[in-house]
């Protein structure tokens, strides 16, 4: 059916795949020798279940386009084009086509061939990061267009939306399907929690001050939503009366143009903003490195956790 | 955390746990003695999972009221009303309130206690249930606002969406759970596909022509949508020009009224199309009858089922 094949070319245009290779890595932090076919299959299972938050999520924010293509709300509206509804009609579909993939990845999991004891554990981590991205994005989404300096509250959106679900849990569902001790389990969440947030710290700059055609993403809508933000909130506390004016203006303005977008970003950097969240990102990092060396991982899992913190701070995607 | 309350208020706040209970009549007929408290629970998830059909389904047809009181979307958007963008907030929060009861569905099933067996054949039963709910609501949406006169088309919609949805995978679930054979199998599903196409019948009767104060949903919703039900492919079916070209105006108008709702009711009764509906809906009552005659089941599971249809069919709401 058409909306399969729609499902298909969305996880096939593109994406980092990050949550399953931080699956595989979790498992090899316990495992040893070549990676199982059913710890594959769980850690596929991350990539469908975060194509299910992703087409939600674009239809949340009403996105126009996503790994450089279309958003699936808006590719399904164009396919619907000759109707007088095409445009509620790809919002619905696209929502349908996210359950689709949240029952899916559930699929992918429980028929990946694991072993009773594997399964339960698997479904341990999963229920948990299920619930805390739903959380996250609730908050996400009660605090958007709602711009304040509460540095605190952005990062603690940080932590459910992207610490725990794209780090964190990843890590542990490989390390639950390994059988690893607590000390494994323990290491790893102190590993993720500072990755995790320098992650979406590094997200939030590149949402801002990113080049659409690099991010795949419209560098206008998280200002134009008023995403509230650890950058923002960081700007609205060092600014000064005139600063806070043009940011409390302009951040949420659906009308936003490029002109506008620019007043913002100067502000970002004028207050010392943007130096802080790099500053921040870079303390993140170090911490997590200092955790990586006292970790009891082999040190093929610690040299692949290593490549992958750089690689997530430093990227331009 | 709100939006968790929000999710128990609408669960308690009615339906009729039609699956839940068919889930249960499912093991009866393979299964002997009190039901095991698993089998509640897998069943209890049925309920879990319809809920966050309801809702997204809600959220699609952006309807106003469900079991007598506001949608989620709506009721969310009333508790924020004092934001600009109340509204979307409301749809947004839904849209996630859904994903959250269809996570939590499935945490209810794997979390039942069932064993291991039990789990694997749960979960197959379960797989295709939402993949056919999915695709049947994707049926419906394209359907929709495009009234015409291919009956077939509106009752294989209602055979995805309702009768394997809502009768065959419920009673095929308690079924699995108890380990029953090929012949339970396949008399379960011989029951179940005219007893769903009958409560669909229904279904569509009663959004035209049902008490909202009893149906808990108002009565213009399907109408204003122009929803592609086998009454309304019926009616153009026999319609004279001047009864299609009602039909044609006023079905699928958005802002129509109580006046315009009787005009298309007097044809869908004039046509002989309401008292079709009736006699389709009599005509698989006594062919689900006569599958229960001749079914292998004890005594009181055939009771239960007998009772059933009887309440299925005879529904104001």
């Amino acid at each position: 059916m058409e909306i399969a094949e729609t499902l298909r070319a969305f996880l096939f245009a593109g994406g980092k795949r990050l949550r399953p290779q931080l699956c595989v890595i979790g498992w090899q932090t316990a495992g040893e020798g070549p990676v199982p076919a059913p710890v594959v299959q769980a850690a596929a299972s991350l990539e469908m279940f975060h194509a299910f938050a992703l087409i939600h999520d674009d239809v949340m924010d009403d996105s126009a386009s996503r790994r450089g293509h279309a958003t699936v709300h808006r590719s399904l509206a164009a396919h619907h084009a000759s109707r007088p509804d095409a445009a509620r009609l790809g919002v619905n579909a696209a929502i349908l086509l996210g359950d689709l993939a949240l029952a899916w990845s559930d699929a992918l999991l429980h028929t990946a061939g694991l072993t009773p004891t594997q399964l339960t554990a698997a479904h341990e981590v999963v229920d948990a990061m299920r619930t805390e991205l739903m959380y996250g994005q609730y908050l996400d989404l009660c605090a958007t267009g709602q711009v304040c300096d509460d540095v605190e509250a952005a990062l603690r959106t940080a932590r459910y939306k992207t610490a725990r679900y794209t780090v964190e849990r990843p890590l542990l569902l490989g390390a639950a399907l390994a059988g690893a001790g607590h000390g494994v389990h323990e290491a790893l969440s102190a590993y993720a929690l500072p990755v995790g947030e320098a992650f979406q710290l590094r997200d939030d700059l590149l949402g801002v001050f990113g080049t659409p055609q690099v991010t795949g993403k419209p560098s206008l809508d998280d200002l134009r939503d008023g995403k509230h933000t650890v950058l923002a909130a960081l700007a609205l506390k060092r600014a000064t009366p005139r600063q806070r004016n043009i940011l409390h203006t302009l951040l949420g303005d659906p009308c936003l143009d490029e002109t506008g977008a620019d007043r913002i970003r100067q502000v970002l950097a004028a207050t010392g903003a943007r130096d802080e969240v790099e500053n921040m990102i870079n303390t993140r990092r170090a911490q997590a490195l200092r955790v990586l060396a006292s970790a009891p991982f082999p040190a093929s899992a610690t040299a692949g956790l290593r490549q992958l913190t750089d690689a997530a701070m430093a990227r331009t995607s």
